[in-house]
């Protein structure tokens, strides 16, 4: 007998951002498997189970949570943003290959959500407007080397540049290093958006040049966002915050 | 005296993937702006006017947008997908800074969406688990060489990459064109997904391998999304359609 698994994406953090598909998935699981600060942001029911785990098991979470699923219970994997970005939906798929064949077996729904680089784009213009990659800053997984070999093509190619899992305690050089290479591309006033909890009431937004751009402006619930040499800024009156935006027509290749 | 402009993302198409805020920013607004497709969507009020336009001009629309919303209108110009994605923010940003000081002072709100990458990857499994890119394929608004030159770098450095706009009739061959460039740097086992209207009644998702990837299985309701060298299928039972996903690791530099 197999249940069923829903890997739950919950958008940025406010329930304005949350869809009503993801809304429903979460009224009808059972039992909840996730980072413990995504369960908090669940307002679950009597009879509602949470399992949490800390943000660097997502495999044997994904475990946990297809062993439940396989016995027959409705169970939900919750992930902040959107959970095929970076997230636990490819965990999950890791899992189930590497696993008992009934896996396979198991209903899986895939619930999209707002992931980080949008909320935070629409925080400020639109500089995610032209072509654009996201590239996980974390060399846990894979090695330094490959993160700088696509920073470099991708600045070289005229991408914009969405950073994910920008800086944590165990990986503090490696947003810095990042600019570095960046710099080598780039000119010195391409903005650079660090967005820290878009949507959340401890929002920042702030935009400056690649220059001046500080790592330590980054925690880790913050997406940078590296502009493009065509992104542009947009000055208003004092009232108003500058937009960013980058405009959908290019005129050639860059370098 | 200045109005508002929401720029709304509607999301794929279903309701339950439309955000709450979404569907307020619609409620609140008076005069709405869009490509008729995206207008029809909308359950609109006595007194809540539309005004439809072709998909191809993004940059008059957004101009009669805030011309209305600067005579003091609350104005939505609404998106299919999120609006920051090759769509509308980027359009109305360009407008703003080509057009009168006044328009500076436009309270311009950005309601972020579900892209059409992201709704077609939850379909299937996770294919967008590790680094990856977006990609207009349109060369009405930039050369086809830097097109090409995106395509290559973003395929040699290990990207997955999602392509927007693909196809249409003005457009017939650049897709093809895409997949000749991207069999040069990829093995011919690479899934290639072709994502059509997902979340919606005439939904249609598939995943062949990039030998056998034709352009005619698209159209422009598709988003077409091309695995790196890491993306693996699972094979499921005769109930279940394959898994896709790319691992959230990488062992070492592709070519």
């Amino acid at each position: 007998m197999s249940g069923r698994l829903a890997v739950i994406g919950l958008g940025p953090g406010n329930a304005g951002q949350m869809t009503p598909e993801a809304t429903e998935a979460v009224r009808t699981a059972r039992e909840f498997f996730g980072y413990k600060p995504y369960l908090d942001r669940l307002d679950l029911a009597d009879g509602q189970i949470r399992h949490a785990s800390d943000n660097r098991e997502e495999l044997s979470r994904a475990a946990a949570a297809l062993t439940r699923a396989s016995h027959g219970i409705d169970v939900a994997v919750v992930s902040g943003g959107d959970p095929g970005v970076f997230a636990m939906a490819a965990a999950v798929c890791e899992a189930i290959e590497a696993g008992p064949p009934e896996w396979r077996d198991i209903e899986l729904t895939i619930v999209p959500g707002i992931t980080a680089m949008l909320a935070v784009a629409a925080r400020i213009g639109a500089p995610l407007g032209h072509d654009f990659c996201a590239i996980s800053l974390s060399d846990n997984l894979k090695p330094w080397e490959l993160i700088e070999r696509r920073l470099d093509a991708a600045s070289k190619a005229g991408f914009v540049i969405a950073l994910y899992n920008p800086i944590s305690k165990a990986r503090p050089w490696q947003l810095g290093r990042a600019f570095e290479c960046l710099r080598a591309n780039l000119p010195e006033t391409t903005p650079v958006i660090f967005g820290r909890a878009a949507g959340r009431p401890d929002e920042r937004i702030a935009s400056v040049p690649l220059g001046d751009a500080d790592p330590s402006s980054a925690d880790m619930a913050t997406c940078v966002i590296i502009g493009s040499a065509e992104t542009r800024v947009i000055e208003r009156g004092e009232d108003r915050s500058p937009l960013v935006y980058t405009p959908r027509f290019s005129t050639g290749p860059s370098r």
